[in-house]
């Protein structure tokens, strides 16, 4: 294996770290959760506020009304989807809520499968909106595989609804032969791209998927809360139609007629006044990352998860297990390590500079970010990691739970 | 009447103009669409972005995981609500969508009472949410009263869901005594203070309000599509369970539980992770009102909607009539004027730097800032509305229609 310095020196994306501000030392492993600041969107946010609301007023909007969808055809090659398919709109939790409704309402069905792992919004509100059709949310186990899927949707599951990586173990699903055996069963698919989107390629269109939403603050760098995405294959998008009825997706939204009449295609699901200064760390980074390629982050990053696997690989002595697949093929961007004092380990490392994630209650997740990580860092990480267990100094740290999103 | 001079030299507010971005001669009166940037915003969003997000990437959530909820306390005495019944979170539609749901479901019945003139988004929204039940809406005619209102909430029906001041015609409803009809009747009260806050003082507690939305980007100066927020009086929270359940509104948000247990108080009603950096603006805007104080605000928007409906009650003649109350305990801080002509007028008075609004199919409406409108901006737009109105000088302005939100 080359030195770490050497893989730095390979890296064709190594020029991406100056895309972004980082002005210390700390090994950010947490771009998973949090993305870094790019440079660009510091200035961009500068201009929206004094040159566009500042100085435009309210004819702002003649720049920002279609924004949500001109950034969504944007995003649209990254996750494999056509232009129209995509908008960047609310958060991932409402967009989930509005897509799970349509598609359970379209199909006649009630009732929805997903798995245990899932993230808990996802699950929380695909249990409501089960239930709200008189249906419930059928769980399979962790790190759902298409056999698995299928045995569970029977004729009363209109609606599968996934995270194409799974926030815990990293785990990445089968999206081409999970979507098959789903239609086969009559059901829609809908797949949550959050710990996807930016990180590896996502072939909707070529899955036949039906609906996804994701989340832009991770791996796509879009500041904190950034506003999230939704997708609807093109062709069931009439067929669709969402609970939240605002104005956005009416198909004249400046007429005020008396009666809701949807927009054509993927604008009728939008609903209300779009947060444009946090917009605009969407439209930078989607850039960003469309710049960089996905095929190439998705080359560094299998190379940076795959190099603290096999750093850490020894690291069993001292109680570390996995529970990300080794195979890199079935894994996403974020390794996770188990440890039961997993709380102080994390709490150890970030004091020395490095910074996990911490999941309750033994869960530690490490996650690369192609266009800043570097080989170095990664290799860093793993001596702070060892010194750590080897000393036991995370013994020192508090056992309490964290409240870190 | 005292010279527009005099009058913005007794103007113990006009000192506020100064707190606002203002680098050009526009007479901008459509602050009741989108606010005027103030000058902290800029350096705040700054902070926010390099020294939170930037600096200390995913340790900003220790600081930002609760502002929804502080800056909510900090606008409940604006709108007359107590600590902890307030909270700033989506868009005012989904908001709305939230508490009309929750509202209705709470009652047991289904049938919803708003009023033809209410605002489109909040029209289909309880539509969408009285149909999901049964139910249906029944409508009452523009500007209700006590009395209008009273004759339609029969035993079907569970919530009452009004515009606070109409974004028509600028008419302010009776806050208390149609509240009080509305419980005479069994059912819940929901008001939208979109045009209300941050313009005319509100007493939700006052009138035992049930629920409450609004947005933040019009008189509170928030920013374009800053996230909007939500009321529910504190006795019935706990009775409500809304039909999001996102992560933000667990009990136990990091606890990651396999079940849905809403968090105590307003808390509950929040759903996903918040646009921190369109958050900020907020922040600014409420704390800015506040310092003005909105009796104060009141007393000049009066001044300044009295003085403009004087200055233009002669313009019958050419046609103008208004549907703004002249009674100014019935009106907000807006004057809506008719004229068969009211899209070329109003593109006529945009070319000449006088920025009204116009609504579709004939009225300019002209909203009155208190923290930055003058009275002598107010007199040189009705000098200009008169000369475009004498001239016909508007007849030389396209005909089609306008998409400015």
């Amino acid at each position: 294996m080359p030195s770490p310095a050497v893989l730095d020196g390979l890296d064709e994306l190594a020029h991406f770290r100056d895309r972004f501000v980082i002005e210390d030392d700390t090994i950010y492993l947490d771009g998973n959760s949090l993305g870094r600041l790019p440079k660009e969107t510091g200035p961009r946010i500068h201009q929206l506020v004094y040159e566009q609301w500042g100085a435009t007023l309210v004819r702002g909007w003649e720049q920002w009304l279609d924004e949500g969808l001109r950034i969504g055809d944007a995003l649209a090659p990254l996750i494999g989807a056509n232009l129209g398919e995509v908008a960047i709109c609310d958060q991932t939790s409402i967009n989930l809520f509005k897509l799970a409704s349509a598609g359970l309402a379209a199909g006649g069905r009630d009732s929805i499968v997903t798995d245990r792992a899932n993230f808990p919004s996802d699950r929380y509100i695909l249990e409501s909106v089960a239930s709200a059709r008189g249906g419930h949310v059928i769980f399979a186990d962790d790190d759902p595989t298409p056999e698995s899927i299928s045995e569970l949707v029977d004729d009363t599951v209109g609606l599968v609804s996934l995270s194409h990586v799974a926030y815990r173990s990293g785990a990445m699903a089968d999206g081409a032969a999970i979507t098959e055996v789903v239609h086969e069963q009559g059901a829609l698919m809908l797949w949550d791209l959050a710990h996807s989107a930016g990180a590896v390629p996502v072939a909707l269109s070529q899955w036949r998927a039906d609906l996804a939403v994701g989340c832009t603050y991770k791996y796509l760098n879009a500041g904190p809360g950034a506003p999230g995405f939704l997708y609807v294959r093109s062709d069931i998008q009439t067929e669709l139609s969402q609970p939240i009825r605002g104005w956005f997706g009416h198909a004249d939204q400046f007429g005020f007629a008396p009666d809701w009449r949807p927009a054509d295609g993927i604008r009728r699901f939008l609903v209300g006044t779009p947060p444009m200064i946090s917009m605009v760390g969407v439209d930078v980074g989607i850039a960003l990352t469309t710049e960089a390629g996905i095929e190439s982050i998705r080359g560094k990053s299998l190379a940076l998860s795959s190099a603290f696997l096999d750093d850490t690989a020894h690291l069993g002595d001292h109680g570390i297990t996995t529970i990300t697949p080794t195979e890199p093929a079935h894994r996403g961007s974020h390794v996770t390590l188990v440890h039961e004092r997993g709380f102080q380990i994390a709490a150890n490392l970030r004091d020395r500079g490095v910074i996990p994630d911490f999941r309750a209650p033994d869960l530690i997740r490490f996650g690369f970010a192609p266009l800043y990580t570097t080989f170095q860092e990664v290799a860093t990480a793993v001596e702070v990691l060892t010194d750590i267990l080897e000393t036991r100094s995370y013994l020192a740290f508090d056992e309490e739970r964290s409240g870190v999103t």
